[in-house]
């Protein structure tokens, strides 16, 4: 693989300790759409098992197709596609199934994936688009994630589901609090710039009562406060008041 | 719409505050994925600008179309489809195109968002799947949010793009900490009965050398509670151990 920049996602080390298991996946858009999401979050290692193999050929050969889905390995059963796994989590909509296993919400069961990842591999298990995993591939399992829906039985696009698991292993709860560059603010003194100028046209343009003109004048300087204009705008706005300032004359 | 539980997502004045604006979107798939991301994460108004005509009946007509699909507006221009909005926000990809506006990252574009909620209307734009959102669409947005992605470069499937955004919107912080219903511990009493059993029949069948008998029952007694049964296996283990026992006499 070459060599990436993982500068905002899950780290080197953690992304390529998980390896993503798709169980019997139909659709070739399926295995493209994980591999595509694998590849946006920072992970690496796709595993088949028992696909669908016009899916697998189909989706391996599409123009475009991510090199991780090349390089995916394909296994006859789920028992050998996590045999190097110390940790094995299945995911599951729930609700159509008696589940004999603990069953943790995405947000919950992802930090303790990503606290299993520090120490070594991790199985994620992703059943077929129409049933699921079978309840021989949940018996591999030692627990099941859900992604929180409005109702359980609301079924979940499954590229989307990939994409959702992946996304919340390598969320940043810190990236929530922080608030990034934000356009820089323009001074005090490029704000009041604006207000005299647009005082300026007003009074011009018969816009202000000369006997309420101090009232008016507070009135306008602290509605431009509220426009919070940025630095890149302040001179542009000026530009505009002086050519209707040199109309008025 | 039928009445629905949104027993552990947004809530129903949030969610149905939020318009959610597929703009210029070609495939009718992504379209049937951003209302089936909608439905599951409790969001209803779904509005559609320029869609591609045959993509957009398609998508419709389909089989098991959600309601909300067939219940979606069609509008001629972004400006219209934003019109009742107190907030637009754009999503983008970045990286290809020079932003004049400020762009937050999801974790925290979502927390503005569900602030904006509970006052009033807010639009969330979606671009096409080629070239996104143009710069003229974007001139109606007061900001930008971006997917965190590993690189700048990768793409993001768009009905992809629409889930993980309506997740964020729907996420709950308390339930990355929150420790849901786990499956029941054996008591003490039981795990002990498992233990018994188990050397009972471990010095039956020869496995416990008798000069060592103590050291090798503090060793088991140990290794069972290692395993955290839980109430519903402890019976199942002991049955077992009662027919191993059975034969072994």
């Amino acid at each position: 693989m070459s060599p990436r920049c993982y500068y905002e996602t899950i780290g080197d080390d953690l992304g390529s300790n998980l390896r993503v298991v798709m169980v019997a996946t139909r659709n070739p858009l399926n295995l493209g759409a994980a591999a595509r999401a694998m590849a946006n979050f920072g992970f690496s290692r796709l595993r088949v098992v028992k696909p669908y193999d016009v899916a697998f050929r189909e989706a391996r050969s599409a123009v475009g197709a991510a090199p991780l889905l090349k390089a995916a390995e394909e296994f006859p059963a789920v028992a050998d596609a996590v045999g190097d796994c110390r940790l094995v989590v299945g995911t599951t909509s729930v609700g159509h199934r008696e589940l004999q296993h603990s069953i943790r919400r995405l947000e919950y069961g992802a930090r303790l994936i990503r606290a299993a990842l520090a120490k070594g591999p991790v199985a994620l298990l992703f059943g077929s688009e129409k049933f699921g995993l079978s309840n021989e591939d949940l018996s591999h399992c030692h627990w099941l994630m859900r992604i929180p829906t409005v109702s359980a039985d609301l079924s979940m696009n499954l590229g989307q589901a990939v994409a959702l698991c992946l996304y919340e292993l390598a969320r940043d709860p810190k990236a929530a609090a922080a608030r990034p560059g934000k356009i820089q603010a323009a001074s005090a003194a490029e704000t009041e710039q604006v207000t005299a100028l647009l005082l300026d046209a007003l009074r011009r343009s018969g816009y202000v009562n000369p006997r309420i003109a101090a009232s008016t004048e507070e009135k306008v300087r602290r509605l431009v406060r509220r426009l919070s204009l940025s630095a890149r705008d302040a001179p542009v706005l000026l530009g505009m008041l002086r050519q209707i300032l040199w109309k008025l004359d």
